[in-house]
């Protein structure tokens, strides 16, 4: 993946910097972050980046994932021929900002809820192409995974319902055909259909953009027979106020949809002369 | 690119849906906004990844790419087999999501400066993966592209010049290195590197992070020798004074990798009961 | 997958038919069992391996999966251009033989225990690059399958019980971990364990290799706090007794990993002369 | 190849393993017979599994390909990260029991022959994707290959016959258009087309599904002027008496489409504990 | 293939062709030889280029491979979407031109020989990548195939003899190795050598860089016992009077590794106005 | 591209070398010019074909690209196992003998303007699948390269013109559509177009097939105004000539699409015996 990520940016080659220096010239970089952020990704995917470009990069071991940084920071240093450090650059660094933008979202979010046995979760609502990169991301914020895609978990919704006619139905069907390795998880609006859930003995009730209210009392109802997971546009303001219903799981779609990048960029330290 | 997304999402099957549908019962749907925005991608994007699912799903023209909409507005409809809508629609409005939150900031960029002869670039900090997409939206919000990659375009920085030990000599390099057809731009700092590169004869000059005053003395100096660009950290709030500098192009790196997902979802028109 | 199994078979071309016949000479042929046999994959895969030869294969709708069919059944009929029919032939068949094997052996199992509450699943021992084949010929015998990779169950074995010193200590990490959505199955080897599992609350508990007296034991001791899965070494012989013990899962390697092929061949009603 | 099968088994991750252990935690363990067998692709196959999971994987050299081992024999023994041997395990033995399966069965035909100047050679009814692999286990049994596809050897049969109104038509067309590297083997059922064949000098006279005796007078008619090979329905019982009639090669389509697995297991010999 | 052509020559877009033109604008154009040649790849490659460009170019049945053409004869009309038809125009033109070239000079050095019973055939000096469409050339100019790749033929040279002590012990390892289906071949450069090869009844013997009166002689040793084949240095002057000496086939590298291209070029006959 | 390039000329394996040599035994071997050439690709490109087929290839750094060697010269020595060294051997040497072939011819070209400040480029008539290697052989020439594909360079034509009324109403398209980073290039045929051209300010105007007289002219109207490319039929005879009109550029599709191969064999050192 990260191979035609580098061939996306280089394109047939760095015409710029293939015009200045020559193959077997040396460069050092660091990649120093521009503002405060928890970072992800430097030593298993930027660090990756510079190898796949060049196995004759050197890297020393960065900053780890996870990690509560200020800005300034060095994250990682890289040096090797200065040719394929500028090609590998941009990749990089690119990843880095918009996975470090994911956790230190993600760490908000989990600071928010602290003190509530909850688990924030990311949803399907990834950038194509680099969900597990960004699940990843969460998971380092302090996150938790939801299904990482169609089949590795039963999610019946509202069409499904309707084309089966009821919950129980649609249960049913579910439960007769899928692997016996994975949940059933049904998304529900109102609390007579959480009422249904239980009598069709789901695995996870999700409530889909309720009312605290309500929410609080389908936990009531619930009373530990299923997992309950709280959705449908919580943000910052409102995710402790949705902690606090008693919901064991809130899954938030704007921690990879919309967590903006972060500013990390690269000062060389030495990037050699060119004498042809 | 849309099969891997497609691949990606789906993983080996939609559990839920195959346990419900029979891979011959047909539904339809609309993709619909739920707030206003700049679309972009709905017929040669999300109608694409309905396609690649399955040849079989019809697709009625929707929105241009491009236009403003307001809440509530049907982009899209498609029907077909029930389960190989369902199994698109996430990777479907991912990429609408996203591409239009693009095109919206870009809009709104544009729009600021819509008294200047001015163009809104972007830049090569894109999604890794995604890159001709996102700068597709660029360009439907009314806005321009840089270079799509590093073979496409010749942009000398700092690093290259300080080891060449000049402007003109890094010039000189790059100019007897590249092919005629491409450009050669300079990053520059200060107005005694501007007027270096007047004497290098360079096509664009770049002011990185220079502030106003500065700038609108280096297009002075310029004064059309040169195209003019200005870059590093452009906002909403500032993009209009820059504007007002005379440079010719102002080139944003948040239209790309900081523009949120604007809402968007897919009601189901129809979805056809299962009588098994 | 299909296009590589063609290339794979095919080569850099059929010598002998590109040798005889012209390119648009047509044929006519069909598949015919040379036994008795539960046919599967006829419609969806040997039909498909047809039509990625070449599009313009005209192909009769065919034997329905999951079918028992009588030695002389014609599967399929299909025409087209002789030289694609010929290269297409080969891969068709070798699909149709392996899976339909698979799926007659399953039926044979799910026939032992039809009075018996019970699935029988597959397992992991499956042929390197054509799982998700094999799996859908055991659901088309009558069987359900097991988890289709190491993302979509979470199975806690006898190594990893011992790395963290206690099953409770491995199902802890595990459900700290994992997505919410999906289940823990832990693999015992005796009743002690069994109870371990029930204080960890463990989804599903794999009895292991237990004779049948200690299986009945455990499933009493269970009691429906868990599914009961019985594997190892399980065969047609013994499936019925164990699946008297009451547990609710028998997972049977040999269903995938020993089937024998079943004899189908390729008859032609038409094979045009070539008059050059 | 190896790549594709091992991301057919991991999917996105070993939840499992991923859970418990840590990435540079390190583990042993060894492959061990639990029955009896002819092994192949210990060193080329298996090993090759866990190095292209991880490099860091050590692997000590095992029992060579062709050797005939008993039950309880360790195969290779491999240490380093346990979650790379942990995901590499499953492929490598789904590879090993398979390919040892049909060596170990080629073998028995093989040594029901030995008395004979024959050779026991495969078809091409092998498992799609997988061909190479099973093609090399028949030569670890002791057998030889046929051709590899449809390019590397001309076969003539019944319709391509029909087509162009005589043997001799066939092969004058084939000879003409093929590269002259390739022999021409030509398939018959009845001695008069024996006599045709020897007319066209063709290269291999293939007798298929004759009896012993019609067999029998088809080699004194040979009589060495071609390369004859029986075929059709050969199998355990029958392989001595066709030999005896004196033909060359016997193919038997069996060795690669009905080989059972044989057992071979993991025995974790070190599995570091996971102090967090 | 083909389709990774167009990505070569097209990036990430035709920029002046997008520029100018609307996606759905039509245009009509004709492939037209500059000068005379034997064409070949009009209907087959030329016509495929622009049917994987976009499935909406319509394209009329072009001249058939192998005929010689007058300067200014039309080879295809096609019409449909501008800019697909401007994407697809270079590639096109530069497998025909490159195809054409390899045919035509094919034809001159089968019409030097056409009085001799002797096949003119290529070797693998072809241009890595499109081997199987410049084999395809060879045979549409009146040429005959080598061997494909190293599997589909056996050829002992002298490397091998010597590594095995002589050609007798080289042939017998040889034919123990490989499958029934393959002719071997050995490369010899002395009258003493093929002897030697005739004992080791060898299927072809290759007569390398030999003057003419020794090949002359080892035709008459040989003596119909094995296929005899010219090789080395042969060119448009020498071939006739090596046909003379008796070979049956006569490879030429240069047909492939040193075909001049031919023009060709595209007329348009309508190029629809833009009125955007 | 250089393993798809390995896989087409090995097939499924080298039936004559596997069948004569142990996986184990080494050889070695130099690559040798039977030829006077200027050489391109040693280091780069053959080396790394010998690597691709297998890491344990050692390789001694052979001659520099661009060199000028006689008939007779070592370009590169190579030890390891002899089956791999034979594997890779044809691919090396099919790229070697092409690429030395274009940069030979180049410098040529190069050799009889170098009195003139004018470049010697390629253009987009390459073999497909090999350009990027095509062009680096020009430039070992001492040639320039034109654009790589249809993104980094616009050149408007004539059927461009003509849809859109005139070469003024293309040129303000094309600018307004592409990044400010490309030249705009256009085609013209008479000296009326040059002045068109002017007034529209592009920046490179290409001289298509105009006689030396009217070439002169047009040099003298742009006078420096914009870069001045001369292109169509034009060969050793005549470069000399266009290259005394002034123009800047002088495209060549000659240098790729017709270079000669130049011969270049491998010689064996030590091919060790193989004792079985």
């Amino acid at each position: 993946m990260i191979r035609s990520f580098l061939a996306e940016d280089i394109g047939t080659g760095d015409i710029t910097a293939e015009s200045i220096f020559l193959p077997d010239q040396l460069g050092e970089g660091c990649l120093v972050t521009r503002e405060a952020m928890m970072v992800v990704g430097v030593n298993d995917i930027a660090a990756e980046v510079f190898k796949l470009q060049n196995q004759a990069i050197n890297i020393c071991e960065g900053v780890k994932d996870g990690t509560m940084v200020e800005q300034g920071t060095i994250l990682l240093r890289v040096d090797g021929p200065v040719i394929d450090l500028l090609k590998a650059e941009r990749v990089a660094l690119n990843l880095l900002q918009r996975l470090s933008g994911i956790a230190t979202l993600t760490a908000r979010y989990v600071e928010k809820v602290k003190l509530y046995p909850v688990r924030i979760t990311d949803t399907r609502k990834t950038t194509p192409g680099i969900r597990m990169l960004e699940k990843y991301a969460v998971k380092a914020g302090g996150g938790y995974n939801h299904r990482f895609n169609l089949t590795d978990g039963a999610l019946i919704k509202d069409n499904h319902i309707a084309a089966c006619g009821s919950i129980a139905g649609a249960v049913a069907r579910v439960k007769e055909n899928i692997p016996h390795t994975v949940r059933i998880e049904v998304e529900v609006e109102t609390l007579k259909q959480v009422v249904e859930c239980l009598e069709s003995e789901v695995d996870i009730i999700m409530l889909d953009n309720m009312d605290l209210g309500t929410m609080t009392e389908a936990v009531a109802i619930i009373d530990g027979k299923a997992l309950v997971e709280a959705s449908g546009g919580i943000n910052l303001e409102t995710v402790e106020s949705v902690a606090k219903t008693g919901v064991d799981i809130i899954s938030v779609g704007a921690l990879t949809h919309s967590a903006p990048s972060l500013d990390i960029g690269m000062d060389w330290t030495s990037c050699h002369v060119n004498e042809q």
